[in-house]
């Protein structure tokens, strides 16, 4: 029951690039430096966050990845299922999938309380809002790196 | 992000085992065949939770398998964990593996909030309680049945 890796990279890229000013592409390079994660391997999530329309590519010389308004504006539940397909906690949780059992299962309830639970969580955590977070935070760090920053001794 | 079919079935059988009364055993067979899951499976099951001390088995003639006191008063995540180990949404939660982009990392708080929140429902499920619950519910649908039943016409 945990994150595939490559979900776990796709919302680290839809934070990073959704803290660029609008417009702003970034290359793949640049993005895997800032999310820490195996260019190859990048690329194929990035293949994927274009297919769902969250971000786009451009070749060239003006090229690389830009993020959409639809991946701003997305939740990070809506990324992760971007890349895995719906999340369900359970194989019980599938719609349409029937399960004898469920009439008389009293896990059933439990699981879709659990599901429900988590969901709300990621559906709440939008991309935009944890990219001003970030923006924030590393605003922060500077003006503290600027504080410590030694002074410059006089001429003597 | 989706339980093994091991953790689903040790939760079943953990719920079906706390049904009967106390000391009772009941053979594999019979646990496959309440809970749907393959013999040879299952049987990996009950061992790891054997292992757990949530259950125990017993060979011979009046052998096969009880719940223990351990096992009765259990929550659905501690059963889940006997099986699969502990739950991390995401690998940035196991405890000891540090993230280098934590203190930045503005999904971080998420992922712990989505855990906590899927934890919370899954820590107060309890074993006995769902039991009680598949009791009661058997109970109810054998009254139905009971009364739906065509009245024996007359000998005539």
């Amino acid at each position: 029951m945990q994150l595939t890796r490559a979900a776990d990279y796709a919302v680290r890229v839809m934070i990073h690039l959704a803290t660029l000013p609008e417009r702003e592409r970034a290359l793949l390079p640049a993005l895997a430096g800032a999310t820490g994660a195996p260019e190859s391997f990048l690329s194929k999530v990035l293949q994927a966050l274009s297919r769902a329309k969250l971000i786009k590519s451009r070749r060239g010389h003006a090229g690389g990845f830009e993020i959409l308004p639809l991946g701003r504006a997305a939740s990070m539940r809506e990324v992760i299922e971007a890349i895995d397909g719906p999340i369900f906690l359970n194989v019980c949780l599938i719609s349409g999938t029937s399960c004898a059992r469920e009439a008389n299962c009293p896990a059933h309830p439990v699981w879709i309380k659990a599901q429900t639970a988590m969901m709300d969580v990621l559906s709440g955590a939008l991309i935009a809002e944890m990219a001003s977070q970030a923006v924030a935070r590393k605003a922060r760090t500077q003006r503290v790196i600027d504080l410590v920053q030694p002074i410059e001794p006089l001429a003597q």
